[in-house]
């Protein structure tokens, strides 16, 4: 399983660094803007980076789960790849939206477009899955 | 392994989707009651929406680790089940608190109650697991 | 592949507990600062409880994957004692935060260390899986 799984874990690293650097980005936006915890908000410019990372949060568990379950069950190099554009689509949206918060949109909605597509792949993966173990029916090999 | 795991994958690509719904809510709320990001707060509607939102933000990696800990070390059927309580708790705390914060509570505390069926039968899988493997005492079967 | 990551599963359904205690935490220290939902601010000791658990929900997706990379890549019986520090500096961080500020800063290092021990382990890990499969180089055997 480990080795099934050597991209899935190299993505989700690489998005775990991302995340961090996100979190030292606010670090560094509370120094520059002398936010000082536990206030999180006090210059506009420094709400937009705290709101920038506060959504790549909430999305990061969601992106996790979708990665893994798209490449367990549908295939890995093909998740991996998407991984490694939502990762770049965080990046533009975070970097977007501390200059503005128009310019948060590209990212954003690249980022939204990839997760909605790992899901919409772990889920024929699963349903295909499902449908071979519990009712017999293989519509398609696993991991085509 | 990814055929001993489809229901706790399909769970949780389930609550994946709901996490997006509630975060495409907020979204809405935002151009409902006009609150123009970085802001996170403006109309007490908006605010209940959003801290809706948030809280299951919060605990969505404690469900994740909790299913997959009860349904790998305990039982899969039980845990998809239990997952799907849980992710119909939250639907009900979700919408509940958006209408009014007293309407939050029923819903909470079926998710939180689950939630904590979910970590209790994960240890005790866990427990067993572990007696067996380190000091070859089996109390029961896995996957009993 | 269950019985291999048993150390994993319990150092994980043992932090979900510890952020669900955190959480219990904000909840008490909701009725007793009299901050009642859906407000988030009003009196500074709990602004410091409410920042400390939110702090500890940002990092703890990123604490799960990289402890279970690192586990599985690595080494599981050294990334389960990390994962114990871990949970050791979030408590001695969450307690300090809501002490003083500045009281935030021990647990937050040691937590932060440990993190990023795990990441690298991980990381190394990882490329030594990877090289071993894709290339077939074996720098080192897989959990040395």
């Amino acid at each position: 399983m480990a080795g099934d799984s050597v991209l899935l874990a190299a993505v989700s690293v690489l998005s775990a660094f991302q995340q961090s650097y996100f979190a030292f980005q606010v670090g560094q936006a509370r120094l520059k803007y002398k936010v000082v915890p536990p206030a999180v908000s006090g210059s506009p410019e420094f709400d937009r980076i705290f709101r920038a990372q506060q959504n790549c949060v909430e999305f990061y568990p969601i992106f996790l789960i979708t990665l893994w379950m798209a490449g367990w069950y549908f295939n890995q190099v093909f998740a991996a790849c998407l991984g490694l554009v939502y990762i770049y689509g965080r990046y533009q949206y975070f970097w977007g939206y501390s200059e503005e918060a128009k310019k948060r949109i590209p990212g954003f909605l690249l980022s939204l477009g990839i997760l909605a597509l790992l899901a919409v792949l772990g889920s024929l993966g699963i349903a295909n899955s499902f449908l071979d173990e519990y009712l017999d029916l293989s519509i398609a090999k696993k991991h085509f």
